[in-house]
C-alpha cells in the first residue's frame, strides 16, 4: 500500500486534540478527512453529528480513530467495521472485556483491522526495558502510578460513571507497560479499593500480583497526588535494578541513564495502526483490562472522603 | 487408556460429599485413593492435611479434583499441576480471570489435563437447548435465577468474602449455560449490583446483555428469595420459544415438554474429566467467569439491607 488512508476520527474531545490530531497530521500514511463529535468540530475537514452519518456519507473513508469515552466504544466500533472500515480504540478498549472480543470476532468477519491501542506501551522506554527484561530472572516489581485528578480529568464525569474506570484510567497505563515488559504472564492475589463516598469508581487502588513463580508485583495507584506526580516501575532482577520513570520517558538500568531517545508515543501508535491495516492484520490485547476487571472482582473496596470536582 | 486413573479430592466439604464423592465411587474410570482438607476426613482412603502433603505422599496419584473455595484454587493447581497430575476445577475456575489463564499455561507446559469444569452444563436439557438454538433467529433472552441463600450456603463465609463471588456463585450456573447453549458471544452492556450494607459481594443483580446483532439478553440473580425458587431460561426465536427450567433438568420447546432423561450432572463432568485425560486435551472457557468479573467492572452499585446469616 503506497497511498494513504483516509481516517476519520470519532469523538473529538481533549485527548483527540491533544494527541491524535497532532499524530495523523504529521504521519505520510494517514489523511484525516473527517470528523464525528456531537458538539466539537474539527477545521479544515468535513463534521458530522455522530458516526453513523460520517459512515453514510463518507464513502471514500477507510478507517475511523475512536477517541469517546469506553462507555460508547461499542456502537462506534461495531458500526464502522460493519461498514467495512478499519478501527482503531482508544485506550481502554471498551467499558467490558467481552465486548472487546466481540468486535475483534467482528473485524475478522469483516477483513478489517482492529487495533485496541496502548499509548503507553509506546513510550520510548518501553521496548529497551522489555529487551533488557528477556530472559533475567525477577525478584520484585514496584509500580507508582500517582496524579492529580482535578488537574488530567477536570470536570469528566464519565471517568466516574461506570465503566470509566476511575483512578485505573491512569492504572490501565501502567498495567498496559508492565503486561508488555515483564517476561511471564502474572495475575492479581488481592486488591484494595479506595472509592470516594458519594462516587463508582475508586480514586485510590493498591493491587498485589504474582506469577507462577511467585514474584510479588505490587501496583500503587493514586489520583489524590501531587503537585509532584509519580509515574515509575522499578523491577529487581539478579542483574540489577531496572527504573522506568515518567511514564516510560525515563530509563535507568543498573544505575545507568539510558539514552532512549524523546517522547512519541502518538505518531508510534499511527506507525503501528498503518502497519496493521497494510499487513491485514490485527492487534487485540485485552490483558490491562482483564487486570482492571479481575481487581474490580476481587478487591475490597473501602470508603473514603467525597470527591467533588 | 484402560486402567483407573487414581485420584484425589481437595477440599472435602458440602460439593464435596454431596456430589464428587458419589460420582467418582460411580465412575468405573477413576479410582479415589487421597483426601486433602484441613478439618474433614474421607473413609477408606489416605488423608492429609493439604494438598502439598499428598502430593508429596501419594506417587501414583494421576489427577486431582479441587473442590475448596476458589480463593485457594489457584495455589492448589498450581502444586498439582508442577507434580505432573491432571487438575478438575470445581466451579467457579479462579479467584480472577487471569490466574485462570495462567493455570492453563501451566497445564500445558507440564502436559497436564486442565478441566476447568461448569456442572451446569452437564443438565440434561443443555445440548438439546444448544443443538435446537442452533442456527435459530433469537429475539429476546430471559434468564431468573432465584434462590434462598440460607438454604444453599448456611454460614459460609467465603461467599461473601472478596472472591467468594456473592449472587454470582449461583448466577454463574445461568451464565455457564446460556454461554453454551446461545449461537451468538454476547456482551455486558449494564448492569445493576445489589449489596449488603455489610457484605463486599452481591445479594442481587440484574443484569443486560447484547450479542452483536443487538438481541437483549436480560438476567436477574437474587439470593432473597423463595421457599419456591426459580431457575429459568426462556429464549424467543421466530421458530417458537424454548423454555428451560429447574437449572436445565426440565426442558419445554413451543409448548411440548421434551424427553431429555434424568440429572446426572456430575457424573457427566466426570465422563468429560476421563476424555479428556485420555485425549491428552483440557477444556478451560472462562467465558462465564468473565460475565461476573465485567458485572463488577461495569455495575452500578446499590446498597440494601444488611445480610445476617
Amino acid at each position: 500500500m503506497t497511498e494513504q488512508v483516509a481516517i476519520g476520527i470519532a469523538g473529538v474531545g481533549k485527548i483527540a486534540r491533544d494527541q491524535h490530531l497532532p499524530a495523523i497530521a504529521g504521519h505520510s500514511g494517514f489523511k484525516l478527512i473527517a470528523g464525528a463529535s456531537r458538539n466539537a468540530r474539527i477545521d479544515g475537514v468535513h463534521n458530522y453529528q455522530n458516526v453513523e452519518d460520517m459512515l453514510a456519507a463518507e464513502p471514500l473513508l477507510q478507517a475511523v480513530s475512536l477517541c469517546a469515552p469506553p462507555q460508547v466504544r461499542f456502537s462506534q466500533a461495531r458500526a464502522a467495521l460493519e461498514a467495512g472500515k478499519h478501527v482503531m480504540l482508544e485506550k481502554p478498549p471498551g467499558a467490558s472485556v467481552t465486548e472487546v472480543s466481540v468486535l475483534a470476532a467482528l473485524a475478522q468477519q469483516n477483513h478489517c483491522t482492529l487495533f485496541a491501542s496502548w499509548h503507553s506501551r509506546h513510550a520510548p522506554g518501553v521496548d529497551v526495558a522489555r529487551a533488557w527484561l528477556a530472559g533475567k530472572t525477577i525478584t520484585a516489581v514496584n509500580v507508582l502510578w500517582k496524579e492529580d485528578v482535578r488537574r488530567w480529568h477536570p470536570g469528566q464525569e464519565w471517568i466516574w460513571q461506570p465503566g470509566g474506570l476511575g483512578v485505573f484510567d491512569p492504572g490501565i497505563n501502567a498495567l498496559s507497560i508492565i503486561t508488555r515488559i515483564l517476561p511471564h504472564a502474572f495475575f492479581l492475589k488481592s486488591a484494595e479499593l479506595f472509592v470516594p463516598a458519594n462516587r463508582h469508581n475508586p480514586i485510590a487502588a493498591n493491587l498485589d500480583f504474582s506469577d507462577a513463580l511467585g514474584t510479588p508485583i505490587r501496583a500503587e495507584f493514586d489520583w489524590r497526588f501531587g503537585p509532584q506526580e509519580l509515574w515509575q516501575i522499578e523491577v529487581t532482577t539478579r542483574d540489577g535494578i531496572l527504573h522506568l520513570a515518567q511514564g516510560g520517558k525515563f530509563l535507568k538500568i543498573d544505575g545507568e541513564v539510558q539514552d532512549i531517545g524523546g517522547e512519541r508515543e502518538y505518531p508510534s501508535l499511527y506507525d503501528r495502526f498503518f502497519e496493521l491495516i497494510s499487513t491485514g492484520s490485527s492487534d487485540v490485547d485485552v490483558s490491562p483490562l482483564q487486570h482492571v476487571a479481575d481487581a474490580m472482582l476481587l478487591g475490597s473496596r473501602h470508603e473514603v472522603e467525597k470527591f467533588e470536582d
